[in-house]
């Protein structure tokens, strides 16, 4: 399903408008591919802009946190959010310094973190997350006891106020500039997956998610 | 020099405090690995979250925009911003469940944005920027003309309220889950330089940068 959103007064993308999308499946495809977003929210001390993990389920975006830290209790008063996604893939080298440019693919998300009250959805959400972190690995690991998951809140925000923007492609330069001889191109930049590092003290052989980390 | 700044309400770090640092070098070489930032503001339509290019010199991390995009407008009028740079290094595999963490090294800096009102002091601050980017192109391409540089800002804040995050290493189980036969250790992440893609108009042969860029 690929609905899309009319954008909002806070999600309308003004500058370089011709790469702005309020496409679903691409939100859902920018945010799928992060393991981590940044936040922003206002208290009494300021504005602040916080790295957290997240993930995604159905319409909404899913955090977590322990249950004292200030993330958790600003966002669950019922504070306007801003989560911004952002993945950089290049560093684009055109024949004029103006037209230099990079490729990236981020979503923006405005709206207010609820609180998940109900443990059984906690428990499912959180599931959720290990199964995109490690397929499978759920089942294998030693689940949250109850003082572990009391001491835990996860929250959502709904995808329902959200845009995407991504650049790709080459340098755009002026029909003037076509002849400036300098290199023009893309210098790509990809996040890959690394050799798996086995704790000292684990003897385990490795499980699918781990063999087939590096891809 | 490796001096330090004291945390101040806003960048004391809480949460994890363990993997807090104030020290300068630690929070330029977060700095100096990164291409872009997070910057949190405010305005009258409420608290905003934007990704943009940024890079340091000395005491400063710079950042430049077109004059009329709300994101120059808004941090030239001199409120208080929040820019934060995550690198995300891993995901923690550990024994149970509420020990998984992530790799990755942050920084957060609090303060406003200040313009560069010297033509001289902008100039020179984007040709560091394209330095940066690619050392020794700012010579090869055209530069900005009097119109291009007339319509882009160059804003920088000074990194003295300012604190960094690392996590590294491997998982962290308490004694009694260290038998639980599950794999543990880390799935590393790690940001790339991929093959270089000329743009299909150009024939230059490729500079140092360019020949250098997959490491």
């Amino acid at each position: 399903m690929n609905t899309s959103s009319a954008p909002t007064d806070c999600t309308r993308i003004r500058r370089l408008a011709e790469l702005a999308s309020y496409e679903q499946a691409s939100l859902h495809a920018v945010i799928d591919a992060a393991y981590l977003c940044h936040i922003a929210f206002q208290d009494a001390k300021g504005t602040h802009c916080i790295p957290t993990a997240c993930w995604r389920q159905d319409g909404y975006l899913y955090i977590h946190g322990s249950n004292g830290g200030r993330l958790t209790k600003i966002l669950t008063s019922g504070i306007q959010a801003c989560v911004t996604i952002t993945h950089l893939d290049g560093l684009v080298m055109a024949r004029s310094a103006f037209n230099h440019a990079m490729n990236y693919r981020s979503a923006m998300i405005y709206g207010c973190f609820e609180k998940l009250g109900d443990e059984a959805d906690k428990h499912l959400a959180l599931a959720q997350f290990m199964e995109k972190l490690a397929p499978g690995r759920q089942a294998q690991c030693r689940p949250g006891n109850d003082k572990e998951m009391a001491a835990t809140t996860v929250m959502r925000i709904a995808l329902d106020e959200a845009a995407v923007k991504i650049r790709s492609g080459g340098p755009e330069d002026a029909e003037e500039d076509m002849d400036i001889p300098v290199w023009a191109g893309v210098l790509p930049l990809v996040q890959v997956h690394g050799e798996p590092i086995i704790d000292s003290l684990c003897s385990m052989a490795a499980p699918d998610y781990v063999r087939n980390w590096v891809r």
